[in-house]
């Protein structure tokens, strides 16, 4: 690979708690090594429309500490097509953009390895609250969003005791129960419903009396929003059989998306930051950066889009023994 | 009035934040003042079932940051018959409990004058995250559930700048529009959508289109939950319009009644408790405490239970100059 | 007074959090009512220098939910001379301004009223943590601090139980015990030492002593900074007498400053700086916004500096009936 | 090792959050497992004087949220003695206690090897908010209160920012660097100032003035408690030097051992907890629990007590890149 001297970095898909930080590692480590970054606002849609700005030390001071990200995400259809590649590749030739950084989820990812084979050296950096990324430990805004399911869950078990309620949490995570498993079990719930394992409305209510025969003042049960059937669905479905408590839902929504990031994730995004412009320096290219253990490595991205992550026997057998 | 010796304190209706330091305030006050106080679980059914159990001063320890309430609460139904009152009143007369306080809201206070109106010395005590009683400038619980409405709309916030979004934000609040209109202000919504006010889904539109148009790279609309159309339905009106930003829906639901108490809960309801017990002491009875400004003061149940609260036009004006 | 056009506005001394709600709302209103605003950089300072900048609508976009002070602030000596004053008119007149907001604490509201002494149209608006200006129920930034010295407090308590210890925490409040006092009720404290009331070692160590016979496994003192003797040599005349518990000292410093301003400082903030422009506009002038119960109000300048806040019986009551 | 029927349970040394949500899980596996669990009350103290408690399902309940520990804790010297370890001997057998838990810090892990040594088996489970104890990325308490330290510090950037302010902010710690170096990444520190490396007051000024000169209006310089000079110190030596900004100090204090414990140190207590009753039942005595990337590991409580953890040298680096 030639020398580089102008990096392009995109935040791309849904946005996570930690991209801010990420962008401001990104840019003082590609600093550090003399290279100049540009700025892509607005995701690939971005990268075709030449939204390009240039990035300075001080253009991602005070940042560090917020949720979303400056530079705009959006998803985009036409970087689907070969004729919107092309036109990405004219902006960035246009604009002497030599390599690009992608912040984003699963679908980002693709497009980035879609970049990466027309020949454009690429680094990839998971941010998805779902953790529904291959390879990865953990991806950029998993655990502020946990927490921030943590803190709602909390408040619920609060109106829930007074009352002798039951709730139905519908968590954040698309086809993953990465969110809503661990949640459950660090909430004290019942039970959680995922995705990746069955479980029918005879089970649910089945947990939800047993609570109640123990004496529980309350009981919650977590639902991925990716189970079937839904919440509210599956709360008209239990309150029909006999479980002692009075149901409620609640969809926990968007707010899983904002907020400060923890400091779990800015040491994540800020490390993830630095090693993709080292990686990068160091000739490496259609990789993403993937937390492995306590070690930041690099992956392919051919690997990463091509496999389904899954979920730990541990927890399962952890969930069951403590929900008692 | 004969000199009391013992008297019960219960909680009912809806739970909100605040409702324990406030029994926290009422058992120690008693005490201080040589009154025995029994606890009655789950509100006017705890009455009715002689759910009683005496209250010290460490039973009452290490609640004050707590959400929620230790004697839970219930809405009641046989209280509002003859019969079910006569069943109360024998309860207590087998306790030898001679007063009663009660913390609730709206329908609990009726329960209140209802029962004063049988002769037993009642005082009651305001508590609604609903802010939706006449005669007190604030109930235990609103600025509580209003700082968990503004935390959650600065996160909501965070993901919709990041992705120009507009989102349909909807608060608790029944019938009253309090929550809304004092999120709406507080958070920078555009508009904010109340009961008392009616608001077509072309002036939201309008709002929404006006704010894209000036620039803005987010647009935050509260719905009241008593506002017709609801949020998820005015969302998909709007969405048809000519608006610029795509558009979300979140519902904040029941986490709003929960969490630590606030600094101003805690001592509002610190402040409730203690007068509380003064005001009974004093002889006065089917009375309500409530905050005049910067006082604790008396106003009779009958007054409280027969209007309205209105919305104070200042707020409206406010709204208006500052959305821009 | 004649029709006015362009007005300063600037923060001042201490910072507290609410200044930026504060500002926006002094700026949109003013705009809504034809007026240009000149933000005044680094308090008097920068009147003094002439560090003016023009503030539109969006300049005080995003800034609502942020603490500290987007105009920064500083003390002062220069402006407490003639000649310095003579420099600010100086540089008002150059830049076509006819009219201050100031939004600051004592010392500031004193250069403010000798503004208006020199004939300038000047409004002041109530912004310490300390809440310790005359005429005001709340300053901008108390609500705030309070909940975050509660925060605070909340965590040390759960480990002074763990360890059965007795905390001295020390709050901000300079000469004002009202954070101490207020925060002293809300946490459940044993005392709070304030300088208002004189307060011995040995009945410190009698109230903790007392704590430790009932059997509490904690004990929390707040100690207001301006009580005398500090709380770190209290705590060391109190260890070597008879208490029971091991002690700790904590002192909360600058923190108690930061953070984002709660629901009550938003609003506060939001309604002083309406309703300091709509008084301006009126014609009013040496005046300071005051809340006063449920409204806002103007006060004269020259009362407001020229009297001493005191502390409400009723909390010195509330405080002894309660730490039981 | 013959089957086992009555373990017991002590929380020891400095408290920690999360010490609770381990215990709930450690009585909870072990009631699954057909184990009874004895609560040891203050530590080994607690031991020594036999003061135990039979704990069930539901003592364990509604603990998961709460920092601190229910078991309390304390540092006990008789213990380290043979004939405290002789006392302890014979309060286990006369309780019929068979094997011990012990979750605490680096002395109590000592305390837990010694009863080892007399036959004892035990398990150790890291629980130390300063991260200094060798062979486990991460102990319980480490992740809450670094959150807490980010909390703080973000509150004092607040108002460091408005004011022109380079801050000293000491951090706990001990002799380990692990929170001021981690906060000072996190919190976009200029300088991190710990006992594993050696920073005289000229670099500090040097990085501080720097900062100044690069047109930052706020400059953090986190210090641990381990490190000389302490900040107090650090401060007047550099405040007497050319550094442009105007200084405070803060020392964070006990507050950082408090609070709600994370996701992540709930998760990792729930999993500590767990896998030590399975290593007891898999016949595993004199050993620690340990986080070894993605895994709970059992390690040799010799090799953990004689073994000094080191900083890796990612995190200078990084801290370096970073702060520009």
């Amino acid at each position: 690979m030639k020398t580089l001297s102008t990096v392009g970095l995109m935040t791309s898909g849904g946005d996570s708690p930690g991209m801010n930080p990420c962008i401001r590692a990104v840019v003082r480590t590609a600093l550090a090594n003399n290279l100049r970054v540009m700025g892509i606002h607005g995701g690939f849609e971005g990268l075709i429309q030449g939204n390009f700005q240039l990035l300075g030390a001080r253009d991602v001071g005070g940042i560090l500490q917020h949720g979303g990200t400056i530079l705009q995400t959006a998803r985009c259809e036409e970087f689907t097509t070969q004729h919107g590649r092309m036109k990405a590749l004219r902006q960035m030739n246009s604009a002497g953009m030599e390599a690009v950084f992608v912040i984003g989820g699963d679908g980002s990812l693709r497009g980035a390895h879609a970049l990466a084979s027309e020949g454009v050296p690429v680094v990839g950096i998971p941010a998805s609250i779902d953790n529904d990324i291959y390879a990865t430990d953990m991806c950029i805004g998993v655990d502020t969003a946990l927490n921030t399911i943590v803190d709602a869950i909390d408040k619920l078990r609060d109106t829930a005791t007074s009352h002798n309620r039951a709730f139905l949490v519908e968590t954040m995570g698309r086809e993953c129960g990465y969110l809503a498993q661990r949640a459950g079990i660090i909430c004290g719930a019942e039970m959680a419903l995922i995705p990746e394992k069955t479980t029918t409305p005879e089970q649910v209510a089945e947990a939800v009396e047993n609570a109640y025969v123990r004496g529980k003042r309350h009981c919650i049960i977590v639902v991925a929003e990716g189970f079937t059937p839904h919440a509210a669905e599956m709360a008209e479905k239990i309150s029909k059989m006999e479980i002692g408590f009075d149901t409620r839902v609640t969809i926990l929504g968007h707010v899983q998306r904002g907020g400060r990031p923890t400091a779990f994730d800015r040491m994540l995004s800020t490390r993830f930051g630095v090693h993709a412009v080292e990686f990068l320096l160091e000739g490496k290219s259609d990789i993403m950066t993937a937390l492995d253990g306590r070690d930041i490595v690099e992956v392919p991205l051919e690997t990463v889009i091509s496999n389904k992550r899954s979920i730990s026997e541990e927890y399962f057998r952890i969930a069951t023994m403590l929900a008692r």
